[in-house]
């Protein structure tokens, strides 16, 4: 008997809408490649060392349920946040994992994720080669901060972006609505520690029958309360409703983010990053108490990366192109390995996929260039806008079962899921 | 040369994703009724007063026109939050709208709210019988709080409804996905001062594909915080992800707001109304220092009342009808009526119009009856969700205009508008 040749998928980081169509990408490209079994880890690498994981098989069964799960947001394997320690201060957490991919015959593992994600894969992929091992690893990028490097952008952005931008425009007339003779307030607060390319995206709001939000603070730039004061006044004699955009990362020139002013936020993930939150209460606060006027803080919230219901479709369509790509170089022999996307064009927009060694991508963020913000760094330029507008277009209508979009979910064997709910209906 | 037969109509109150569909509705009727004109009233009648006004035949031009409006959130006229003094107090005021309907030869009055609104339409035909003017007045529910009383549901409703669901499923999913070895926990926090529809909305998360959320609190009863925390640690104990959606309103026993035990907000609107918000972060800091485990607020806030891209094809359909209805019943010698949706059947659902009088309509709030909670009111029954499930039926896709929905906005003769954002592209 032949050996098997089998591959493992594993979903880490932060969910987004789209991680599940690259998980599609690669069950699909691989079951058409001739890989004799597809697992999932089940809450990535650290579900893994727990020997936690699925024979995919049992949980996809026919095309329609790869068109649910192209459109089921957060990860349907589960998520981690697991760094791995550097291969010299605990080998037998390697070990514990190569014997586990030796159990299973796996020859390729691909892992979907961000920075941290592809620090996973370097880490695994220089191991393997350390120890003559010749599993394959690869990286596929996942992000809605696209905040990766090489790439030229990441699956996740565009549909995130997307619901942003239709976020904007609603809270801005839901705003505009009630402003008679009283001015208000509305600040909106999105996603993104350090790279603005998710605040930016509210910019995608200003269109013939919208006039977006007035003012947009990138976490890339210095935030001055002061200068952001005199703008908000002079904004107030010309307008009944002002609406601001602000990252959920901006910091004051001495480094305090702006969230630490109003209730000190101290927590941090396993990667050692703040945990943000409360920024545009603060600055509501702080507005209504020196302008006297009427304000709102509007959090997107975890709506802004787990919104499939508003995912673009290109977007899902690049995140099961780049989930294939990934098992198609596992399969053609590379490891250590990031696909990515090359933008071949504007407009007609244009994409293929590349492949970078992910020792040149890890823990790299890129950032919004500071040429794309306006001089003083209170909006985005049209360049911005028309490097994001293209990530943005065209709709995968989620699939309505009674009044709301459907997902695919998980079943165990023998545990909860379909059967188990069936039952209740 | 024939009196001008004209009709006007204004929008009040909180925006909701469809009461322009209600103005549609009017717009279409009116014309097909032979109205020479109708007029729109600029944020109400807090505009009217003000004299401000547009014939809406320079706003909506082709059929399409009507399609955006119907897919268009907030009040496309502008709304306001206005209180009629009672008669006897300022008939100044009276004369003064009562000139204005007369100087634009104004023979029906329709206007599109909730309560306090219903208040207004009451006032107004009362002066006007007094007073022998033979203006008719008519009411067009709408609030997404569905709190008015003699109708079975109010436009508006639905469609946040079916928001609400469709975010209470990625919010859940998206919780999910990160919880591995690590407890948390999630707070919704949903818009209702007084009235818990829109809370218990989140009960149709609950389907094959999703357990929904994990515990509901209604503001109609007492909110316990040791109770809450007893069934907070009894969940822990089973489950990593814990979702629990809570009123803005909920109150102790002793009649303090929940979010007023954290920032103790004391903001009042026109009408004496508390300004929410905060009880779910309250609740989140609440629970991370007992417990100790990682805890996220999240508010739906606005989105929850503008979200025209996930509205209910019922909903905007009954919208439209009741905004007819009204035209309807006004052409044929009704006032001081409020349109409403009675509803014929549950399954297949089937509704019509009625009318009612205003005068047992005025702000008497209808709340969700305790029969429809569960035992210890952690939860709302199936007959909650039987209720609201023919609600949120069908969609009315966006129409999508570079990647965003397109919405109908107001364009002022010789000022700001289409023509001026032209050639802005």
């Amino acid at each position: 008997m032949a050996k098997k040749r089998n591959i493992i998928v594993g979903q880490s980081g932060g969910p987004t809408a789209v991680i599940n169509s690259s998980l599609a990408g690669v069950y699909k490209n691989a079951i058409e490649r001739g890989f004799d079994k597809v697992y999932g880890m089940i809450h990535g690498i650290q579900g893994l060392l727990d020997e936690q994981y699925i024979d995919l098989s049992t949980q996809i069964h026919t095309a329609l349920d790869i068109e649910l799960l192209k459109r089921t947001p957060s990860a349907f394997l589960g998520s981690c946040r697991f760094k791995l320690p550097e291969i010299h201060e605990d080998k037998a957490i390697y070990e514990k994992i190569f014997e586990i991919l030796a159990k299973l015959d796996i020859d390729a593992f691909i892992y979907i994720g961000g920075n941290d994600s592809m620090d996973t894969i370097k880490k695994l992929s220089d191991y393997a080669i350390l120890t003559g091992h010749n599993q394959k690893f690869l990286g596929v990028p996942k992000t809605i901060d696209n905040d990766l490097a090489l790439t030229d952008h990441t699956p996740g952005f565009g549909s995130a972006a997307k619901y942003i931008g239709a976020a904007t425009k609603e809270v801005i007339r839901d705003a505009q609505g009630l402003a008679y003779k009283k001015k208000q307030i509305t600040i909106m607060e999105i996603m993104g520690r350090n790279a603005g390319w998710l605040t930016g995206a509210t910019a995608l709001a200003k269109t013939e029958d919208c006039d977006g939000p007035d003012l947009i603070y990138l976490p890339e730039v210095p935030f001055d309360l002061d200068a952001f004061m005199k703008k908000v006044q002079d904004l107030l004699e010309r307008k009944d409703s002002i609406v601001i955009a602000v990252s959920e990362g901006i910091k004051l020139a001495d480094g305090r983010y702006v969230c630490e002013l109003g209730n000190g936020a101290d927590s941090v993930d396993a990667f050692g990053h703040k945990q943000m939150g409360g920024t545009a209460s603060y600055l509501a606060n702080y507005l209504s108490a020196e302008v006297g006027c009427k304000t709102r803080a509007v959090e997107l919230s975890t709506l802004q990366r787990s919104a499939s219901h508003m995912a673009s479709r290109v977007d899902i369509d690049e995140a099961f192109m780049v989930g294939g790509a990934a098992v198609k170089a596992a399969d053609e022999g590379d490891t250590g390995k990031m696909v990515v996307i090359d933008r071949l064009s504007d407009d007609p927009y244009m994409a293929t996929t590349g492949i970078y060694d992910v020792h040149r991508i890890a823990n790299e963020e890129k950032l919004v260039p500071r040429s794309w913000m306006n001089k003083d760094a209170t909006y985005v330029t049209k360049d911005f806008v028309d490097y994001i507008n293209p990530l943005i277009q065209g709709d995968y209508q989620p699939i309505m079962v009674n009044g709301l979009p459907r997902h695919l979910v998980m079943t165990m064997p023998g545990a909860a899921g379909r059967t188990r709910r069936k039952k209740e209906m």
